[in-house]
């Protein structure tokens, strides 16, 4: 497929209000022909942006319902005190239906929103929406984003098919000033509001919520599936099979987020099995993922194994170091933590020269184990996020 | 005084032995003339090298008591197995009484060591120590270090003057393969060990322990204190005088490994007070002084409190941003978490185009502090990390 599908009950667009003064696109809506089910999930750093907070609450206050996504970028809405907090309302009243809209604003913080633009951009963008208007609304989302990140499958489930279409910003939160995360799902297959709730949680999980670049999360992160409900029933096995399919695109757009790391290169996945249980599992891989100096060593191709397990030595977990098993790429560097010489580290360095690969780490304590998806840190890192603001 | 003084009761050495192909200095002694109390701190990585394991349990075992000190630079003994922990063993044995020895070794990992130039080397070193000899120590343990970090002072209380030096190695933990942070301190103050060992647990928690560059703990990290009660008696207010005196050198220490983090160009304190306790405190000013986006910001000298506050917001406390002050040297910033506009950050910015300054962060939610020390990511933190084995 060439360009996204239609997803029946949804349309999109994607303008130019006036927020960026660049004259590029910057606000992208989602409209429902009529309320859908709705699945959220938000950051959970404490500094938190308004829209979000009132973002929040309506899902919980609808029970789960949506008609309106309303996203604007070039200004995050954050630290903007009261009057940040009427501005997200009246972005939410100007759809039409405030209490069915969800908002989401990314950009530079502490800033007002420049709300006359607004109080034009998002009738005029409803106005708009067309059902094949899902990558105007993907480009309009983009702050710093190098490239439009937008993905679609068509899930066959035995004689029925469903259309899923996902769009997401955000490198990680390497970007300057608290660049934003946001990803959005949207089907035509009926859940009701638990299952989607549900559905997603598991989602997210293994998708936004298991990469990490720099381990800064964002005062506006929002994680956002609706479903129209207007394609064929789903239950039991085919449920299963579809959520497998979702869970597929939306880890590719949450890779796409890594990739898009500035300064990164690579993209590398981090598997720790053998944990006591899953939380210690997922401890030690983003200690790992998290390490700057497994980052700057994966940037060079090097396979420091001394590294990846000194950081697994201080996650927190009680590790045990005789019964590590590490292999890079698929070829064991230590086995029962004896290091298997020049000859596995070559190997590895070889797979490593790579664009994407795996750190694989048996800790053999238990049965658990996690993954984490990050990138390396490359030499632009450091001057993307020093000059920023000078 | 332009040379360390004597130390009353010890002795040192730094000589070449042969570990580094370089031919520099690589092991170091002290000797004290009879045995004398010890206090020791250890790395708390679960990742450990053999000589640190048995170094912490000989302390133990002799309950507090050592005479001599042998460190040497060149090969860490970690990821060495059975042979390493033997050798490690070899190398206290060699100093004449293993029972009282402490053994320190920092280097390249997973190589074993060569024990035949420690054979010779270690009775050579000791032989040569001498009471004005420190300096030659200092040389002896460093790796990659930039410059020899040696600080002494003489506490003058009343009419009696305590003798202090002091020596370290490290460079936070960003140096190459887990190079290790180790700090030495000797007195000839009279300290019964429960006495020393409660003062130097004090003084490690404000100096060797308050410090981070990036989060990496090393697998060999040592840090003791030796005194040989050759000086005049010591109590009650007196102790804390001299107690602080120590707290200051030692963190003057401290900041020497900071100051030498390579790529690092500031030297940073951050406190955070307001907190609901100790805990909480560290955890935020740790939290903040680990985000790689405000340490980019710190080497850029731009006060970007957006980065500072959701980092805090992360951090796992329960911090309340309307509550929040936030100055940067000396600069309020944000007030109840109000922006204080552009003036503000530019009297900010021009103080953080020094080299040493302070972060200020007042969470308004009780009142326990603490203050962490770091320093930013320069330019070259990723050209050295990423190419150090390459």
């Amino acid at each position: 497929m060439q360009s996204p599908p239609i997803i029946p009950g949804f349309r999109f667009a994607g303008i130019a209000c006036g927020i960026k003064a660049s004259g590029a696109p910057d606000l992208g809506v989602i409209v429902a022909d009529r309320p859908v089910t709705c699945a959220g999930r938000y950051t959970t750093n404490r500094v938190v942006a308004a829209p979000v907070v009132q973002s929040r609450a309506r899902l919980a206050a609808s029970a789960g319902r949506s008609r309106f996504v309303v996203v604007n970028s070039g200004n995050a809405n954050a630290c903007t005190g009261t009057q940040g907090a009427a501005d997200a309302q009246r972005m939410a009243d100007l759809t039409g239906d405030g209490a069915l809209a969800q908002v989401c604003s990314t950009g530079v913080i502490g800033a007002p929103l420049p709300m006359a633009a607004l109080e034009a951009g998002i009738p005029a963008a409803i106005a708009a929406a067309r059902p094949d208007g899902v990558a105007d609304f993907a480009e309009a989302i983009r702050t710093t984003d190098a490239f439009r990140k937008l993905r679609w499958t068509q899930v066959e489930v035995g004689e029925r098919r469903f259309t899923v279409v996902g769009a997401a910003k955000g490198a990680g939160m390497i970007h300057p000033n608290m660049a934003t995360m946001l990803g959005f799902v949207c089907t035509d297959a009926p859940l009701d509001a638990a299952t989607l709730d549900a559905l997603w949680g598991r989602i997210c999980a293994v998708s936004f919520n298991a990469i990490t670049v720099d381990g800064d999360t964002s005062t506006n992160d929002t994680a956002l599936m609706l479903a129209s409900g207007e394609g064929p029933s789903l239950a039991g096995d085919d449920l299963a099979q579809f959520e497998a399919a979702v869970t597929a695109l939306t880890e590719q757009l949450a890779y796409d987020i890594v990739r898009d790391g500035e300064g990164g290169t690579k993209l590398v996945h981090i598997t720790v099995s053998g944990a006591p249980d899953g939380a210690a599992a997922k401890q030690v891989a983003e200690t790992i993922a998290l390490s700057p100096l497994v980052k700057t060593a994966f940037h060079g191709e090097d396979p420091n194994w001394g590294r990846i397990i000194a950081a697994a030595g201080r996650s927190g977990v009680a590790v045990e170091p005789d019964r590590m098993r590490l292999s890079i790429g698929g070829h064991a560097i230590l086995i029962e933590g004896v290091w298997q010489g020049t000859g596995a580290e070559a190997e590895a360095h070889a797979v490593m020269q790579g664009a994407e690969w795996t750190v694989e780490l048996a800790l053999g304590l238990g049965d658990a184990c996690a993954t984490v998806h990050t990138c390396d840190f490359g030499r632009d890192y450091i001057r993307i996020n020093a000059d920023y603001r000078s």
